[in-house]
Order: structure tokens, then sequence, then C-alpha cells
């Protein structure tokens, strides 16, 4: 009896780029990019934290905090994303540390405990369906319009799962950070930390790294610009240490 | 009969380095700075708009914003501060721009009507009481501290003032952002424009810039990240550009 293979039609194997990992995707559909490495990397990530990763859509962001040392819950509603998500964390050996599990987040009540997480994280569809183009292929439009989430819906289940004093870490757009600020804090979720993510120092910033604390006082800290790129195409000094601090921790950089 | 001098024991006339523009100030107490400056030039002043400055003190953004071409009335509850303004406005023969009231903001109302302002800017108290050393000179401590209005009645104050589709641009600490969007958001004064200023490229940002429009949709544009210094001691391109701009509109440049 053969196993069945770990790809399905058109999907593929690429490198995460960090700690050895690899991740399967589907090219015409919407592929791991920069914000997930971005929210991996900013959220506070505590040895053995349990951590649920909202709307894993393949699995990248649950697979880096797993590199970092959480034990992530993946949920994902769509059923090939999910299951690529789950088929990746195979294949990376990770399936003591990444549970991957298909459900919608806004029934989050139905399959996990309320108050129970240290961390929570979750990088959402960024647009508010209207606004944009639509994909006409529905996984990429639902990544990347709140088709079946809205944010209202993500942060009312990282409330949920939160618990008291725990941490809700979020990779957003810039132009919806009053919305977004305003969303946690009414949910009781005090953004914390900060973080602006710019091109280059002379560009408008393209991501928002967000932490809320549950239960918190008032008061933000704002951490100093990112910048991704040095020159054209070339990462900067910082996003380059991040993948080189995961090369350090055993992957063997044969790249 | 002799004029009286222009100003009271203990009191200097300082250079407000733009425009010419002079300003009387009490050196012991509070002194005009960067956050004045950079208040008056991310407000967007249309040529002889009328505007409101919440809070004026010694009429350092009042000032400023008329040497931009705005119309100006500065509210300062402060009589002795509201007095060093008005000196300052004769001082500069401004008398036909900018005028100062010595008033409450809270009750703003019983002197100015309501919806019929395009801007309103404020520099307000940066801390609430508790936070921070009070400062023991009464007049000190008002300008830093929230003692005599809080940042909900400086909003409250300038959502009665602004008409619908005008601007209130308000300068203040990032760590109260995220209190400070919310505040906006929830008093219809839209939050659209952002900007951070940090010192340098790699520290935290010491300033947060942002701009309402009443009755906006959402959708907040941050601007490129604002850096004071380019070495120690040396101001950056952009804020020299402030000064030299202003010089270039009729100073003579002596200094």
């Amino acid at each position: 009896m053969s196993l069945p293979p770990l790809t399905s039609h058109g999907e593929r194997i690429d490198d995460l780029v960090i700690g050895g990992l690899q991740i399967i995707q589907l090219p015409e559909e919407f592929c791991f990019t920069l914000d997930a490495v971005l929210l991996a990397h900013f959220a506070s990530v505590a040895p053995g934290v349990k951590a649920v990763d909202l709307g894993t859509g393949t699995g990248a962001v649950a697979l880096l905090l797993a590199a970092r040392g959480a034990q992530v819950i993946g949920i994902e509603l769509n059923p090939r994303s999910a299951g690529m998500a789950a088929r990746s964390v195979k294949l990376n050996q990770l399936e003591s540390t990444v549970s991957i599990v298909c459900h919608d987040l806004k029934l989050i009540r139905e399959i996990l405990p309320s108050g129970e997480f240290p961390l929570v994280v979750a990088n959402p569809p960024y647009r508010v369906p209207g606004h944009g183009l639509l994909n006409p292929k529905d996984t990429v439009a639902a990544a990347r319009h709140e088709l079946t989430a809205t944010l209202a819906d993500v942060i009312a289940a990282a409330r949920y799962l939160v618990k008291y004093r725990g941490r809700f870490a979020l990779v957003h757009l810039p132009e919806r950070m009053a919305e977004i600020l305003k969303a946690m804090t009414d949910a009781g979720l005090e953004p914390k930390r900060l973080r602006l993510v710019y091109p280059y120092p002379d560009k408008k910033p393209k991501f928002l790294l967000v932490e809320g604390i549950r239960g918190a006082r008032p008061g933000l800290e704002v951490l100093p610009p990112l910048f991704v790129y040095s020159a054209p195409g070339e990462y900067s000094q910082e996003i380059r240490e991040y993948y080189q601090a995961d090369l350090d921790n055993g992957n063997d950089g044969a790249r």
C-alpha cells in the first residue's frame, strides 16, 4: 500500500525560508508573504506557549510560530487550505507541535475553551468587500477580503480565546489602524505594542503590527519603525536577521 | 502718555524662528517647543481658513498658523498665558489675523458658534494626572498634565466647533494613540491622516500627529515617518525645510 502523495494537482512545496520549514501552496492562489513572517516575529512567543492562529490559511504563521517554540492550533475555514496546512505540518514533522482544525472562527466556542490561551494571532483578510477588486478565485477572495470573517469576527474570537493578561497579535493594513485599535480596546484587548512597517524610510507604511493584552491598562508602546528594504531587492538588516536567527537555530542554511 | 510695556516681570521675547515671528514667553514656565511647530505644519491650512487653537498657551501654534495664512482664534484658560499670547499677537502686528480669548475650552459654547470652523487644532496637555511628576508651578503643570481639561474635553470642544467635513488636527504622545483614535472616532471626527515623529530612524516615536475629518468615512492615511534629526544637534532636511519655507515667504532670513 503506498502513502497518499503530499501534494495534490497544482500544488507545490515551497521553502518557508525560516528554520528549514517547508510549506505546501497552490501558486495560483494565496501564497505566504512577508506579512506572515512579520507577524510571527512580532508576536511575544514564550517557549511552549499555547497559541491559536485564527484563519491560518496554508499554515505559514502557525509553522513559523512553532519554529519560535509555540504550541499552535491553526483554525482555517477553507477545507483545501486547511488540508494543505495539515500536510505542511506533516511534511515538517511538527504533528506534536501544530494542529490544524478546519472550522469557522465565528463558531470558535464550538471547538475551543474560553479564556485559556496566552497567545492568539491573526493575519486576517485585509479588505472590506467593495474596496478593491474581488479575485474571481474564491479562496483568494476570502483570503484578501472579509467574505467569511470580518475584523469584528476575528477580534471577537480572539477575545473569547485569550486568557486574562494573555496577548493578541495582529498584522493588518495601516489604513485600518483607527478601526483596529478601537475594536481591540472595546473588546478589552488593550493595545500595548505597535509597530509600523515601511518599505523605505521615505515611504508610507505597508503593514501595521499590533499586540493587545487582555485586561491591561491603557498605554501604547510604539516601537521604532521597521524598514523592509535597504535598497531595491535587498532586505534590511533587521529582516535579514529574522532569517539569520532561524538559520542559527538549526537550519543547515543550504539554499 | 506712554504705552504699557509689552513684557512683564520675568518674561522675555523669543524668536519663533518661523516667518520672522516673535513670541513672549516666561522662561521659568512653559516655552513653545518642537511639537507646536510640527502641529502647525501638519495641519491642512487653506489660505484664509478660519481656525481655532484649543488651549493656545502663549500662542505659538496660533501665530504659526497665522504665518501659514489662517485666521485664528486662540482659546486659553490661564490669564497670564492668554495675556502673553495677546501681546505676542500685537508684537507681530497680527491683530487682524489672530484673536486670543481667555476662556475655558470646556465652556466653548458660551463664546463660539457650533459647526462653523473648517479647522480646529490642539496641542493639549499630554499626561493624565498621576502619570509623571507634577510641576509645582501651576501653569507648567496645567500645560503638561490634564488638570484643567482632559483629552475628552478637548475632543468634545473640537467636535462642537468643527463644521461638517471640517478638520481637527492634534499633536500628542504616541503612547496615547489608541485612546486618541477611539475618542476621535467616537466623536465623529474620523481619523484620516496620521504621522509619527521619530527622533532618529532607529528610535521610538516621540510625537503623534493626527487629523480627523468630521463625517468622513473610515480609512486612515499613515504618512511616511518624520525624522527630527539627521545627526545629534542637526535637524533633518524636512525640519529645516519647515523653517526655510517660511524664510522664503518673506522673512529677511537674517539669522
